[in-house]
C-alpha cells in the first residue's frame, strides 16, 4: 500500500532553519526503511504507515524539545492514484483488503488505549478527505466518531476536530486515523 | 454556495504572537462580510470567494512586510455537507450551476492573466482534493493543467503543485484553482 507525507516543520524563532535542519536529522534511523526528499518548502516520506508515523513523531519531539513554539504541518496520503506503489511501502501489518468502518473503529479504539504516550503536551486539528468512495460521509463521521472516543478528544471545529493531550498518544492518534 | 476557510499564519519569529495580532487587524475591513473566528490553532473564515481570498492576501501581505519569514496555511472548502449554506456566502459572481470543465479552465486562463499582481515573491505549494464526484480525477488532472499554463507554475511534486512568484498572482491563482 503507497503511503506518503508531505511535511513541513515551522519553528517559531529567529533560529528556524537551525530547528528545522537539526530536527531532520531525527530522521537518519528511517532513511533505509522511507524515501526521503527535502526541498525549502516540505519534506516527502514514503513508506509503511508504521514507520512513517514514528518518524514524524521523531522529528517534532526533536524540534518541540528546543523550547521554541514549533508547529509540524502534514498531509498523509494512503495510496495514490497516479503513483504506482512503491516496493519500500510493502507493510506486513497493513496489507489486505480493509475490513468494515465498525470493526476498523473498535479496534483503532483498542490499539490507541494500548499506545505509548510519552512526549510533552500538543494541540492538533485533524481532517480526512475520502476520495474515489461511494460512502465518503460514512468513513468521514465513523473517522470522527472514533476521535471523540480516543481519549484525546478536545472539541469538533469547522471541517476539522480539534485534539490534545500528550504528544505521544496525539501522533499514535493520527497514525490510526489516517488508516480508516 | 458556503465557502470557507481554515487558516493558520505562522511566522518563524520570537515575536510570533505579535506579528500574528497585528496581521489579524488586516481582517477588519472584511468583518461585515465574512464571519471569523479566531482560536489559538487557527482563524476560520466562511463568505463568499472573492472576498475570503483578499481577506487572506491582505493578512499575509502585512505579516510579510514585517520581515519575519512567515507561513500562511490555508484549508479552504467549497460546499460542506454538514453545513447550512451560510446567507453571508451568497456571491452574485459565482452563483448558479457549473460550467463544463474545458470551459472552467479557459475562463480561470483569462482571469488569471487580467489579475493585478502587487506584492512581494512568494513560494506556494496547491493540492485539490475533490469528494463526491464520480470523477475526481478528471477535475484534479484539469486544475494541475491550469496551474501548470498559469504563469507561476514552479514544479509538480508528489500530492502538489509548486508555484512561484508575485504574492498578489499566486493568490489570485489559489482563488481561481479553489473554485475549479
Amino acid at each position: 500500500m503507497f503511503s506518503s507525507a508531505q511535511i513541513s516543520l515551522y519553528p517559531m524563532t529567529g533560529d528556524f532553519v537551525g530547528v528545522i535542519m537539526s530536527a531532520l536529522r531525527a530522521l537518519d534511523p528511517y532513511r533505509d526503511r522511507l524515501r526521503i526528499e527535502t526541498d525549502d518548502i516540505s519534506t516527502l516520506l514514503v513508506g509503511p504507515p508504521e514507520v512513517l508515523f514514528p518518524a514524524m513523531r521523531d522529528l517534532y519531539a526533536v524540534a518541540a524539545k528546543t523550547g521554541a513554539h514549533c508547529v509540524l504541518s502534514a498531509v498523509i496520503w494512503r495510496g495514490c492514484p497516479s503513483e504506482p506503489d512503491d516496493e519500500i511501502c510493502a507493510s506486513p501489518q497493513l496489507g489486505g483488503p480493509r475490513a468494515p468502518l465498525d470493526q476498523r473503529k473498535e479496534e483503532a479504539l483498542e490499539a490507541v488505549a494500548k499506545a505509548p504516550a510519552p512526549g510533552t503536551p500538543a494541540a492538533a486539528q485533524f481532517s480526512l478527505y475520502v476520495m474515489d468512495t461511494g460512502n465518503h460521509t460514512d468513513e468521514i463521521y465513523g473517522c470522527i466518531d472514533f476521535l471523540k472516543r480516543s481519549g484525546v478528544f478536545d472539541r469538533s471545529k469547522n471541517f476539522c476536530t480539534r485534539l490534545g493531550g500528550n504528544s505521544g498518544a496525539v501522533f499514535a492518534l493520527h497514525a490510526l486515523a489516517c488508516l480508516f
